[in-house]
């Protein structure tokens, strides 16, 4: 069976990546950048080079976007909107949802078939299963690429919303980078009376990722909406948050991200919530 | 072997558990309580009532304290320091390092042999291997006492600093509480399009759990001080908060979490560091 050809515009760290695992699966690949010379280990290993934004999306049915933002996109791609009529637009750039779905917009007025991507892997990651990649859109042209996709790691599929897998990307990123600062914040205090942070970091560890067993447990409280139920109250959290903010200030260390939650828990607690379980602060954060 | 005798001060939702593990297990206890009438049970089962603050330390030789805050122990104890003398005193109220501290100070001039602890459980899990209790204090006293901590949940020793154990606790909830703010946070963000908050849940569980392994690299930095290896870089991280903070705010979603590491990673920027790898943050936060 003959693969897919496939234009991958964008040879930065991540879309050399994304080339060289096409290339090793047998995929015709085209490739444009728009600085010269990035792509001279791929056309060593048979990736035809494109001159043009233009030829290079002429030159396959599939194209994939791998460039810096939102912006990028648009300025390479608006002046070839009637040459991608009839094919498949995946853009792997990282974009917020609603930039996801204008692009979404977009190409359904020009006839193109688009998929919106989203990379949460780094580029060494790129070939290995572990390496997870999250797409929206158009659900027949995510079937029709399942196999292509799954070149470059697991391949989730979020719906028809083109904003979904970016959505999910970035509320996903949101969690992890906000518990890397807790860990961080956390590492601050011990090491200020003189404990490594490595002796911290195990600990942490353990700990952390036995907790993450409870979120589905608070995702059951937040799509039911109901937060009177068992579970530690708003009021017993404003305490333990403060004895935490003030052991922070006492060992010379920022309180700053305990102070973040706090500000949410004694909002909640302001608006009569007290008694209520602490899971609201979800509530205070999808007010806006 | 006869087990060793305890006195048990305050029978809140926590100390009537402490209490009860105790019986269980053995030990002969007194307890006492300010607000009379949370013993009855325990007294059916072979706890001894004490009346006066007086009359409960002077019946046992390790006296244990489970009180509402550091004030509540303070008031407590001070009148009976005298009786306290050449006892060993368990204090394991939620205090800070601080406190722990003071209350090591003011043990030791009265001739008290002291330990600080700090309860990672909640009381239905107290007797359960998963309850990790710390110490901190006199190296001596935890030695003789392991086997009889050991009734309530495994029995960490956290050095001579009698703040240690309330220090390594509070750190690691702090991790723990803002590691759930970011999944709420995540949460918010996709049900804003009408995903469930449980089909985030096992993802986001699963990515989090996941990166927790990331946690001793991490450590390792911050330990040796070095920003300069590979890892991403702050400039990256700032680019990649700035997304997930427009779409949190195109969502109507407080992008107040993510601020709040974004910040940390922008003053760091600032300070000159935008090309070492975001670890920094930690810098950041142990800054003050
Ligand atoms: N690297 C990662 O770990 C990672 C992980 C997940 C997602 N991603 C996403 O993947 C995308 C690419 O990342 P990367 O690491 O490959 O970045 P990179 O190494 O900085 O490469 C950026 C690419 O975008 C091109 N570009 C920038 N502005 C452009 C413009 N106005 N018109 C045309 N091309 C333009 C650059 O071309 P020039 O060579 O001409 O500058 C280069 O090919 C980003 O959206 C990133 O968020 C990366
Ligand atoms: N419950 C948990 O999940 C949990 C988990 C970890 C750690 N802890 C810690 O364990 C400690 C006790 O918690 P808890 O849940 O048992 O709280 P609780 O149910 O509110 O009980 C508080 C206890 O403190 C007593 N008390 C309050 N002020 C006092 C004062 N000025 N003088 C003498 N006694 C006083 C109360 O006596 P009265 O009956 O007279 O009011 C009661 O016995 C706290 O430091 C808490 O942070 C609890």
């Amino acid at each position: 069976m003959t693969k897919g050809s496939v234009a991958l515009l964008g040879l930065g760290t991540m879309g050399r990546v994304l080339a060289e695992r096409l290339l090793d699966a047998g995929h015709p690949v085209t490739v444009w950048n728009r600085t010269p010379g990035r792509d001279t280990a791929l056309v060593e290993r048979g990736a035809r080079r494109a001159e043009t934004v233009r030829e290079a999306v002429t030159a396959a049915t599939t194209v994939v976007t791998c460039l810096f933002d939102h912006a990028s996109v648009r300025e390479t791609l608006e002046p070839v909107g009637a040459d991608l009529a009839g094919r498949t637009l995946v853009d792997l750039t990282t974009t917020t949802p609603n930039e996801a779905r204008w692009l979404g917009g977009w190409a359904e007025e020009g006839g193109i078939e688009h998929l919106d991507g989203a990379i949460m892997a780094t580029p060494s990651m790129i070939g290995a299963p572990e390496a997870s990649l999250l797409y929206s859109g158009s659900a027949e042209a995510f079937g029709r690429h399942r196999t292509l996709f799954e070149v470059w790691g697991s391949a989730t599929y979020d719906g028809a919303d083109h904003g979904a897998a970016s959505l999910f990307d970035l509320a996903l990123l949101s969690g992890m980078y906000t518990m890397f600062t807790g860990f961080a914040h956390g590492a601050a205090m011990v090491t200020s009376a003189g404990v490594t942070a490595e002796e911290f970091a195990h600990r942490s560890a353990r700990l952390l990722s036995a907790m993450t067993g409870v979120f589905p447990m608070t995702a059951k409280v937040i799509d039911e909406g109901d937060y009177t139920g068992p579970g530690q109250s708003l009021e017993w959290t404003a305490t333990a948050l403060d004895t935490i903010a003030r052991a922070s200030a006492e060992q010379g260390v920022s309180p700053g991200p305990i102070e973040m939650t706090r500000a949410l828990v004694l909002a909640q607690i302001e608006a009569g919530y007290g008694n209520e379980n602490s899971d609201r602060i979800y509530e205070e954060l999808r007010a806006g």
